[in-house]
């Protein structure tokens, strides 16, 4: 990457949303800009888990504010972020379809193990070289990620259910601070919590951080308070409470270093905290200044890198993980990569990229059943931990594995994007002339497009020379029937 | 098992209906009568893939009359399997439940896999005692079976939707026998087969063995025309059909040894024996006398011989496959079949071995992620090959590990069914009680049923020591809400 090159990143957490702007130099990421919008859409869903209307009303208006900020930035330099709260909104669609035209950029949501990466890649880069063990708690505002790291690797992720704005909104409803709300949510967290510690225990990790909004709220009321700059402490955490408690309620805390719009939510955020701190046994933690953000910024940045794609270790992994064969994985996916470059009127090395992943995974089902190993495949994609990835772009793998035989019209596709359709029939293509799981003959094949039209082309003697290679072509046209496209067959 | 105890199997076919009862004598099965009626339900599935209510109540009038005569007999001792056409139909389960009523037994649907499993058992108990390599080909109504096998262990198993009933009904609908007919026929067996050539490719077997109606009726026909006894050839296979070309239709051939009954269907039958000939480049093959039926009557002598019973291999092959826990799965289901055996007023080894089995098998989707693990392990069990298990078998086995945690009253299943709810029970509390990965106290427990109310009990102290695993307990009692069943928890 040249340096010089601007990177955004947009986290559309539970309590706000936030846009990074850095430009690239050296292998690091200058901070440009930073707005932070406290959307909190958190507490935004209603009892059916439906984001209501000013809750979407409310991200749409701020999408759109960052939005204008981020005109003129190629796609491939912008990542937008959903967590929590878009992971369990049901009628999120709604929300990210407009909120995507506002951005004018996608919006990824992704699943709780990625967030955590993200999270620690955010972490790790904004820290000190160190070779130290570390712990990185997240606190958001309706999950808690938790992550084992060193240097730059992330060991163990976790994802939990508990969070400030949640927290608050279920123990502190009234605003009002007593003993025994603080009691009832400290227990309540430790619960969902509680199988954290058979991973995260106490010795394996040397050094605790915090990153994110609660853990940066506490860190600067305590220091205000007077104490270590950056460093939250098990008794000053203790100190804290006392104080909520004294104040009773939210509108009446005095503190110095506590932000207004962290009032809402301080109580529910404490509350968790301490519930890490105990069952974790945590003495003290250091505030992380690097977050999501900065984790997705640094995930653009090695994905424009040739080899350091993670998505493309993700891939081998699952590859691995459910006992594909690979040097027939690879060749369906060498195939259809050779279709795809020589028909695509677009020449998208992404969308070739994405292809030679989708085929890589394409018999990934088969440690499931051999029958129906398609729909095992998407079915695996659609509900695995695969990190670099994001929830929708999985989703569009699983879709391709799925399609990779079968009547195209019966996929739950779009039809209408010709990116999409082009790698669908390579992937076919590709799976049908590996028939035999030998290369193929692909030197005396070739693919067009014309508008919505395919044509594949055999040299003289092609199909004599693979006759079951050629009944299956054929077999393909009628594949394709009744969808908006066509695909021509001749075989000289 | 006793010398002289009966043992019976109904083979619910997509041609015709079976009933074969044996007697147990010094580790065979010898037949004491066997009956068959061509019920044709193969030719019964509308477009929407619906048994029409002809077919059913032809299926409904023959399980009936094998019901009459299996009068008496202990559950025990029968195994009624249905294979490709239930496999198929959509309402099967209309067919299934009125079916079991009348036949007095409950029907497992075998999955294609297991069906060639047993086919294989079958056929391996009633040949001689060799070290040859076999391939098995079973050409049933609606599908075929190829099994790779030696000695009693079938070592490739595959099911193929191709069979002499549906060929017969596709290519040779009007019973009119042409070239093109034939040659169409054989060509879209070859492509439904071709997958097959990677697996039983000529030198991966050495004998070659026909089982079933096809293969029989085939090997009768050639012998009274003066071939050699029990084998078809290539040759025999030409002259055949040539025969069936000359007769022009079905109605008109006038063949030696050819049962009145096989007719309609030898069209296709033929044809597809002919693909798998010439696909896998057989010269010969012996018509083997065990089938389906003999197989399913070995499998029951099996599972009532401690150590014998293949599903307990196969749990454990499926714990290897998915990568579990082995040692924690082994923790659970301990502790599970303790609280299932203490509580049950019924007794039932059956049960306590199907939990152990669900047990040990409850992390199974964690291979496909953490999150949602239960429901991930249920859709496995849904969807995978398991020896030696029916698939309403592995159904009731994923809804148990899907209900070890969550809401029981969400669980689409029975839980009118007592055995079926203490299974239930015992998983969810193993579950908890193990919740630290490390052996729980269950000394200090009892659990027992009192009509719809289950009681655990823990001596004094008991909470005292385990506070975490009481608050698990307790939650569980919360569980149970809005259902039939009630949890009580004494912990004093």
């Amino acid at each position: 990457m040249q340096n010089g090159t601007r990177l955004a990143a947009v986290d559309l957490g539970s309590n706000s949303f936030r846009l990074e702007i850095g430009r690239y130099e050296f292998g690091h990421i200058q901070r440009v800009e930073y707005l932070k919008e406290t959307v909190r859409q958190g507490n935004g869903l209603d009892e059916d888990r439906n984001l209501t209307r000013d809750a979407m009303e409310r991200g749409w208006a701020c999408l759109a504010r960052f939005g204008e900020r981020l005109a003129g930035f190629p796609r491939s330099q912008v990542r937008a972020v959903a967590t929590q709260t878009l992971r369990e909104a049901r009628n999120r669609e709604e929300f990210l379809s407009r909120g995507s035209e506002v951005l004018g950029y996608p919006i990824d949501v992704v699943s709780g193990p990625e967030e955590a990466r993200l999270i620690y890649q955010g972490v790790a880069r904004l820290l000190p070289q160190s070779d130290e063990r570390r712990l990185v708690v997240d606190i958001g505002g309706r999950s808690t990620e938790l992550i084992l790291g060193q240097q730059f690797t992330p060991h163990a992720v976790a994802s939990y259910r508990v969070g400030s704005v949640a927290w608050s909104q279920r123990y502190f409803a009234n605003g009002e601070f007593t003993t025994q709300a603080f009691l009832a949510a400290e227990i309540a967290a430790k619960a969902v919590l509680d199988e954290a510690l058979e991973t995260f225990q106490p010795n394996a990790w040397e050094v605790a951080y915090g990153s994110s909004g609660t853990a940066g709220a506490v860190g600067d009321v305590l220091a205000a308070a007077g104490g270590p700059q950056g460093v939250i402490t098990r008794e000053g955490l203790d100190w804290l409470q006392e104080r909520l408690l004294r104040a009773q309620s939210a509108d009446r805390i005095r503190l110095e270093g506590l932000k207004e719009e962290r009032r809402a939510v301080i109580g529910g955020g404490i509350s968790v905290l301490r519930a890490v701190f105990d069952l974790l046994d945590i003495e003290q933690m250091q505030v992380a200044q690097g977050a999501l953000r900065q984790g997705a910024l640094y995930d653009l940045l090695d994905r424009e890198q040739p080899g350091t794609d993670l998505r493309t270790a993700t891939v081998n992994g699952l590859m691995q993980r459910f006992g594909v064969d690979m040097e027939h994985a690879e060749r369906v996916a060498r195939t259809a990569c050779t279709l795809f470059d020589q028909a695509t009127p677009f020449g998208s090395e992404r969308a070739s990229r994405k292809l030679d992943w989708a085929a890589r995974l394409h018999e990934i089902g088969c440690l499931i059943s051999h029958s129906d190993s398609h729909r095992h495949g998407a079915y695996i994609l659609d509900n695995t931990d695969a990190a670099g990835f994001a929830v929708p772009e999985l989703h569009r793998l699983g879709i391709l594995v799925q399609g990779q035989r079968g009547k195209v019209r019966k996929l739950e596709a779009d039809l209408q994007d010709p990116v999409f359709v082009l790698q669908l029939l390579s992937m076919r293509l590709a799976v049908a002339l590996c028939h035999a799981r030998r290369d193929p003959d692909t030197q005396g094949l070739s693919l067009q497009t014309q508008g919505h039209r395919f044509i594949l082309k055999a040299r003289a003697g092609w199909a004599t020379a693979f006759p079951q290679s050629a009944h299956l072509l054929r077999e393909e046209i009628q594949a394709w029937q009744k969808t908006p496209w066509e695909l021509v067959v001749d075989l000289p």
